[in-house]
């Protein structure tokens, strides 16, 4: 693995899964492998578990982690071949030159404008650092993935699935700002390299962009969805197809106890941060369906599993 | 100890000093015992000695430190079975708990309101922090209580005490704005364990929380109480009854060289940051009977002993 | 060394930059030096380069590294006998004093004002900081002057000169903002301290302060400079005699191709952050003619050279 920004990065899921498990059964047995090694961790938004579990999990691999917020200094510019004379103080070609200085793996987060559908669903910022970038980079959320998330996920599914093939029903639900999309794409990306059943539910205009989203069965129905299902995972995210529009706060979408009875004694699983009875009832937050805190827990391990993979090569 | 938020918590309040002490003599003599164990701090509010005392204590033992300043991300919800669809992004509920998956031991940082008493006497939000993480929580300040500063007084007076039983006054003092209980509130309850001859002087009004200055002698005449005094300890705080209001500016109350010469040979305490000229003259700040260095130095010890105590039960 | 501020610190120049240059070759053979001391960085301006590679060197040398942005907190006093019932909550001589009770190295960046011309270089703030500090001092930029830069400059020259004695031109670029003259009044001082025939050349008017620039040539024609030079040292600055006045934006002055075709094969060189196609074109620093990332990555080193000769003092 050279860079990480999608499940197409990852050879061997099954392995990587079992690599982070692993690791979460004994957090230093590879402590030695990061020895003398520098991960620097540059936020352009804020985050709460990212940034300490990224930074936890280096510490774990014996790695020194230097974590920076970059919207503290002066602004980035992104594009080539601008004259630099307004408000925009270092290009992107020498900081990301710069910063692989220091660090022998980049983490990078970036999220998406929400107004510019083509520019965010090209990556733009997450893949001109990569460009000029001259060390391994993690993206730690990206205009359009949560990788890490996704492979956290996957851990906290592999180890509570009943079956060998679980149904997994990804669930939009209300939220009152405009949130990206990227936690529901990769969420998709992922899953399906993995053997499960996978529906999605939304109300009408909430389609995911196809290059997630094919071949994967829709329903507007929500409750019909949530029938038999073994995990149930929801996230808000904005609209497509009206890009970065909310269509629809229907307080009717919101995951309740009623609705979770419908499953075959399923799990509920959201990335964080959750808005208590807007998304999700409290009734199902603080029952033992709950699965949101092990996904935290596991986002130490999807980082380690990846650092040590990185690692392994450098 | 479990938690630290308070003298309460704390067994034997003389080997807890001479523990401090013992650090403070050997500082890394106890580096293996937090080996591989995670300390993360959490400010609301900001803070210079405490978070560089207290990472450095962390350090000290071995421990991996991360420091989060909680203001830069989004704003937590502290209320139970709210509709979370205003400006509060996450829950503490699941805050607390998600960052119990990352940190063996949380430090944690917050101010009183200064305008609803009744909810900074119950120290609400420490309090909804402590019941939601699931791993040892020290306070670094709170609403109302400031131990690791106490603790850290505690060890000055030990350390410069000429008598088995000094006299010690807790002296009020002008400051522009309005200022926590914390300090002071603090101070008595921890001095109040020791062997003291303690005293509260402050203009009428600024009477203290009964719960922590009761049984102990107030005067509004500042200078009868610094006769014979062996540590003046300067303070200033907003009222408790008239809550968080400045009643008096008064310069007359600035501690001065002059007033110091009532005292028997007396030192000056404060735990900083101060106000030259409007809380203490120079000429004392300037002097040998200053402390507050040497406070500022056992903040280290304090915060040392404290989780060398916690980590000992890990 | 006891503090680290300008060249006049340095006894031997040409050993420390065979210090650095050794430090590169392996950046850990000297971890055991640092181990169990503290190095506190403190920012009172934003900083990429600077805050990364002197966290690096710290960590190379084994030290434990705090970070802090000094204008998170609250705003510092730095005069004198001030009456502090306005703004400032904290002195500088309880500061500083402070912070060294947590450190055995201080770090401290610092910009000027740009409109007290006397303060700034006087050096105010460092110096004041330097004088209640109780431990060693290094300046990650002052005022008037960033010495780990120039450090890192004469490493990158000694790399890549092709002769004994090069020739070196300090040539002012257009900018849209007011900057500071410190990063050239250093590279003036510590150039001047090597075997070089050094040239200024910029617009009238943008004399720099007789201290750093006197006994140098200037020339107001650029190209005239150019001719011959080994390497062309570009950064913009303010003017020291209208002191801090933008007095030209001239774009006849930007770095370009054609320019360089001047020079004997000679390197590019700027301290970075930089403006392109204002300061210097694309095809200047895309070219292997550039040495800026080559600058970035030795200021690691040139911090490590420093930090080992204090630590080799403790």
């Amino acid at each position: 693995m050279k860079n990480f920004e999608s499940v197409a990065d990852v050879n061997q899921l099954g392995s990587l899964i079992q690599k982070g498990m692993n690791l979460k059964a004994d957090p230093l047995q590879a402590e030695a492998l990061g020895k003398g090694k520098t991960l620097v961790l540059l936020f352009f938004n804020p985050s709460l578990r990212t940034r300490l579990s990224t930074e936890k999990a280096g510490i774990n691999l014996g790695m020194s982690v230097i974590n920076m917020n970059a919207g503290q200094g002066w602004q980035l510019e992104f594009e080539d071949g601008k004259i630099m004379n307004m408000d925009k103080a270092e290009h992107i070609r020498e900081a990301a030159a710069v910063i692989s200085q220091y660090a022998d793996i980049i983490g990078i987060r970036t999220f998406p404008s929400l107004t510019d559908r083509e520019r965010d669903y090209s990556d733009f910022i997450l893949h001109q650092f990569m460009r000029y970038a001259s060390v391994p980079l993690i993206s730690l959320e990206s205009a359009i993935r949560h990788p890490l998330q996704s492979l956290a996920d996957l851990i906290t599914i592999e180890e509570h699935k009943t079956k060998a093939r679980p149904k997994v029903v990804l669930s939009w639900a209300p939220h009152p700002r405009a949130l990206p999309q990227a936690v529901s794409n990769s969420f998709l990306e992922w899953v399906n390299r993995t053997d499960a059943e996978l529906v999605i539910t939304h109300p009408e205009g909430y389609d995911l962009a196809p290059q997630f989203s094919h071949g994967i069965p829709v329903t507007y129905k929500q409750e019909e969805a949530f029938e038999g299902a073994d995990f149930i995972y929801t996230k808000n995210w904005s609209s497509f197809n009206q890009y970065g529009k909310i269509l629809s706060q229907d307080p009717s979408w919101m995951i309740t106890p009623e609705k979770m009875a419908l499953t075959d004694n399923g799990k509920f699983m959201h990335c964080l941060p959750v808005r208590r009875n807007v998304v999700v009832a409290d009734g199902v937050l603080d029952s033992d369906a709950s699965l949101v805190i092990h996904q935290a827990n596991n986002r130490t391990y999807a980082a380690q599993a990846v650092l040590h993979e990185i690692l392994s090569t450098l």
